[in-house]
């Protein structure tokens, strides 16, 4: 095995907005021996993931899980129900809604990029006025999806789904709603029945806390109804052959064993502590972060109080200064990896992940790292962050460790 | 977690054609902690790996690695290079070559499906003269593609793949030629290069003795040429950019970051061993699963010498036993799960794995928990399996612990 | 870290009589990160294994848990309770009851050795005629404790502890009974409280399926007594101080967490698939493995049919073939481990360990290596003793899967 | 397994002064299949441990390794060298000082404890002056050890051991040294041969790195001398049948192999990491620690400067407040463990462990939870710890990741 860790010593803080740090826990669960995935055991796993992960998405409809990375499920969800040439509306929040829209014309679709100009559509959340507007204007229905990102990684905006739901339904339009949420499951509330939306996508390595390697689309019944006249070839993506194989908790094909393993554990790791609970912890550590980055005195990438992510804040470095040549400095000085600028951020931010397995003095190292970080760069802080951070999480603290009896 | 093991005590006997048994410093290497999938410990690991997987492919040509389960490989080899309605000739060898066709066809792609009737088709290796033949009478090359199963994991006949090339060769046809060997790489003597393979697919759960969720294409010059014109649409399968980022170690999207830990361990461990000493490991033990069938008095699903795999041996039981019904016997009883008969073979058949992490005294507990199964079940044997195999290793041992020394 | 299997491919088939294999299981659970041992957590783990443990021993009374290996508790039985000079009986099993005398006299006690002249003591159990009689002789009452090995690992001979017990009941004899079942427990069925034993011993690597490192005393009040007025220097050993402090979980001194965590799991599964089938478990596989010694023709080290070791069988070599030359050809050929001839059996007789986590499979694998490295060893059997212990497994097997519903 | 975090989300940070955090690598060691501890592997790590461990201790003498806890070294260490009624003189710097104390008195000898008053001892190091000045009077050599603690984990202060041997020479007096550096080895700077120690006893869990349950006396010629004719009864922890199995890599008994599997590893690391620069790192996190008590206003328990342990530091909480509500405060609140005030101080004082495997960040993360907890507890703090901390960390800091070219 090559070096993990070219560190000397101590542990690797993992604070980029994913992979974000698998717990040991999991970590131990995904190395159990690999079993026959025909097997009687094998049903008792499959049955529980799946009957689990529903609870996540907060859906009673089927979730299909891919043993493919998450970029594959954005394929997915496109593939299973649209048509070559289908007109889609997507929205430009940051990188990864980019990436997503170049996926979609490399797959024979014509995706339309919605969006604030500039740098400034990625520093606010979805703008629904101009989805409804967009949608009310094609009256010929020939846009055949709407797709948003429910928290844009690449910035640490998380938009409004529900509202965009009442944009489409504003307008009257029949397009399916699909959005990406591979950063925001299960650290950042999510509701895809309530919410309407027709294929979520989500991924392993984020707030699920697993390795890279398994993804999601959770998919309404429109959206299954769409899938099976749609014309695009789909095979290893089709949803029919896996939603049938599941009901018994088998897959058509070699499903992910190992990392189906962790995510049952996750799964219980997460419905044990309570989502809401997850949630709340995420904010509360979020909030802490912003504390800290405003009392250096830095901007916050995004600039929308309501959409601020609680998955991760996105710094901008002041003017000249190079935001990668600062993580590189924090990499090797403290032993932390930050998330970079992507796009058209790259060198003007970066990215502190407080997610998933995180807790107040995780977010504390983190902040230390980046606050001596910065200032070994030659940056000059207003103030300490790390105080500030401090105060909101000392006045917000609670006992939390559950003893045995409790 | 749920149980993973429903019998009370030893250890599970995994004796199917894959995913096979996963060594344990190839479970704890896949247990080390998630890194940045950019950061530079990560390069060392990505060059790493596509340094060694070329060996195991015996190319100098680019392999891509998948986040994704084999038969995620299977359409990237289709995807990368075909267009809508292209003509692909595929040869029936068995179930999972009927799988790949099925594959095809909802890729939208026209397979050509050719074999010998019946089950025939399903106890003999590829044909080449058919191929040759039928590449001939193609004076237009409307077909564009050749598509064969190198180790037809559900029948157990291993075919002649540079033979096939031949046979392109002898009929001056300029279709790719695409070799699925998912189940023999690493185990079976294999030569991209050498064999003028065009696209080579293999997954990591048999031979590399990894879990599933990765798998490979390796790609000769020309069907890298095809994929730059050909129109199926492709982005999560696309060679193109994988090839280019891979240059550094690195991946466009999020790679399967602890399958490829594993990856890294199986390929010290293998080269370590040594390729050929790998394949004669397996042709040995193979050897030895066909004397016990053979004394048992069944018949072995494959009928020609020269294809019998390495990989696993399919056993026939008597007309009138249901072959499930042993398995299921065997599994509870010894604590063993054998490979189903499938498709055309459901029920007639079952599949002895001696494949990846496999020695002498694991085969000879396999064939015992065969044995006595088989004699549970009611099925007169002609004599003892386990002597007759018993008899081939011993005449063949030779010390092999490798002393500090050595 | 250095390389831990010589051989190139395959599990390795650990068949000594202990360290018996770990289950994954239990390998895993030691690697769980050591946590506080002055913790509430680490009270629930403390009180727990506790608990279980007397199921373990049959007993209502304390079992200490030292952070040493098995040895320590031999020391640790004989400190506690004894006084320099003080006369102990101990019985000549074989090599492991030697050098618990060896002990004796290194701590300043007056061992006397009973037993039958030569290696016949080594074949049988203890006598305990001979116990009574000389306990009937020692009308002083000199002899403070009788000290039996319940199951000796060199031999493979299993002695009746409750006939001991009655032995010295009939006697009228107030000696300590201290009995080593270090490679018993949990495989054979023991019962500290029901056969009137005062001090058990025993470790973790043998049923108990651990790692070496932890070993216990199980200490009846008449013991816990006699401790109180013994006057050898005691203070890691003593038991008075640690039988205080686990009243609430924990330890005096820093226990040895993370075999702890084993030791949880370890129960589990032992409770799990419950005491009595584990014994029958235990019996059946040494059944079975003798068959195929006697089919071999070759001798059994233990010749009183009711003393067979459901542990471990001891194999004599012909004469003139140094059993130990035959291990090594075994280990180099076929990848296992068997035990050594010990003491006056050197090279003479060689062991096969059936015990913790072994299944029909791997006992028949075991024995498999056996019978080809005899052979490869030019001695020529009478018999294939695995078609002779085949029969034996087939004609007593059940199923014993247990699916989720049952 | 029971809950070993009680705590719903977010690694545990375990600040006790030992067992210090175990690092993954050495986790995943530990859980490698046990082997057979009488077989080639087993000598091949064997020898490996042995020839490491002397680089930490810095010797060239034998350094035996118990299968038993640190406690048991400390035993093993008087029972080899003494004999019943020996006088030695041991020096109260804390409470394990005093314990190894009461030990001594259990094993039958004659210890004499030498120190200054009440709770002044406990805060500074070993006076020498008074050693030399108690050996002068003891003309007739009843003293037959000098029994000092190198770094006393109940108070963090580390005392010189070279000063101590000074102090025995120049008092001319024979008595062996031995020194307790159970929670100083491979922490702070430890010269066995050099400083002219007779037994150095130390463990695991410390500075090591590994779970508790192996420990080590290093042995001088003298010792070695010594325990021939030592008359304590002595079995388990006599040093002549290890030094003597040991030569070749193996033990007398069953040694705790799995921990010698993270004996392994973490020699690796640590000699990798280097010695000197693993002391300057302890040396360096002990200053930023010490400096955050400073600015919080608060005692530290050592009060000399040249005392200071990079091991660990002992916080005092301002009079009338319980340290150990404060500490559960903090477990409760911020899922951190810290050491308890032991003995005499009680409820005195808490401690922070910066030990073994600890960085930068970790270190902020830590005194976080101090710094919030004290508030937390209604302790009104003379300034921000965390602030000067980082002060420290920050200007001392240097790039310290080691890139693949390097």
């Amino acid at each position: 095995m090559p070096n993990l860790n070219f560190h000397p010593a101590g542990r690797h803080f993992l604070q980029i907005p994913g992979p974000s740090p698998v717990p040991d826990q999991i970590l131990r669960a995904i190395s159990y021996p690999t079993i026959d995935h025909r097997g009687p055991e094998f049903g008792v796993l499959g049955r529980k993931v799946l009957a689990g992960i529903g609870k996540i998405f907060k859906t009673t409809q089927p979730v299909v899980i891919y043993p493919a990375s998450g970029t594959g499920a954005w394929e997915a969800a496109l593939i299973n129900t649209m048509n070559k040439g289908d007109a889609v509306l997507m929205y430009e929040t940051g990188h990864f809604a980019s990436l997503w829209k170049k996926m979609a014309e490399r797959l024979g679709l014509e995706p339309e990029f919605l969006g604030l100009p500039g740098i400034e559509g990625w520093r606010r959340g979805v703008q629904n006025d101009l989805i409804e507007q967009r949608l009310k204007a094609d009256t010929a229905h020939r846009i055949k999806a709407v797709c948003v990102v429910h928290n844009e990684t690449s910035t640490g905006v998380t938009s409004d789904i529900a509202a965009v739901r009442q944009a489409i339904d504003a307008a009257g339009h029949p397009a399916l709603l699909m959005v990406d949420t591979i950063s925001g499951l299960a650290s950042a509330d999510y509701r895809h029945d309530e919410w309407g939306v027709d294929v979520t996508i989500s991924g392993s390595q984020k707030g699920l806390m697993l390795p890279p390697g398994i993804s999601f689309n959770a998919i309404s019944p429109k959206a299954m109804e769409a899938s099976q006249t749609a014309t695009l070839g789909k095979s290893f993506w089709a949803w029919d052959e896996i939603v049938a194989m599941n009901s018994n908790g088998y897959w058509p094909y070699t499903p992910s064993t190992n990392l189906l393993y962790g995510l049952s554990k996750a799964l219980d790791m997460i419905l044990d502590e309570g989502l809401d609970n997850v949630f709340a912890r995420h904010q509360r550590l979020g909030e802490a972060c912003r504390a800290a980055v405003r009392a250096w005195g830095l901007e916050i990438q995004c600039v929308e109080e309501a959409c601020h992510s609680p998955v991760l804040t996105g710094v901008m470095t002041p003017d000249g200064v190079d935001a990668d040549a600062v993580r590189k400095l924090i990499y090797e000085s403290f032993n932390m990896s930050l998330g970079a600028g992507l796009g058209k951020l790259k060198g003007r931010m970066f990215r502190i992940g407080h997610l998933g397995d995180c807790n107040d003095l995780t977010l504390m190292a983190t902040l230390s790292g980046c606050e001596m970080g910065l200032r070994l760069a030659g940056i000059t802080l207003q103030g300490s962050g790390l105080v500030a951070a401090m105060e909101h999480l000392q006045s917000t603290a609670r006992p939390v460790a559950r003893h045995p009896e409790g």
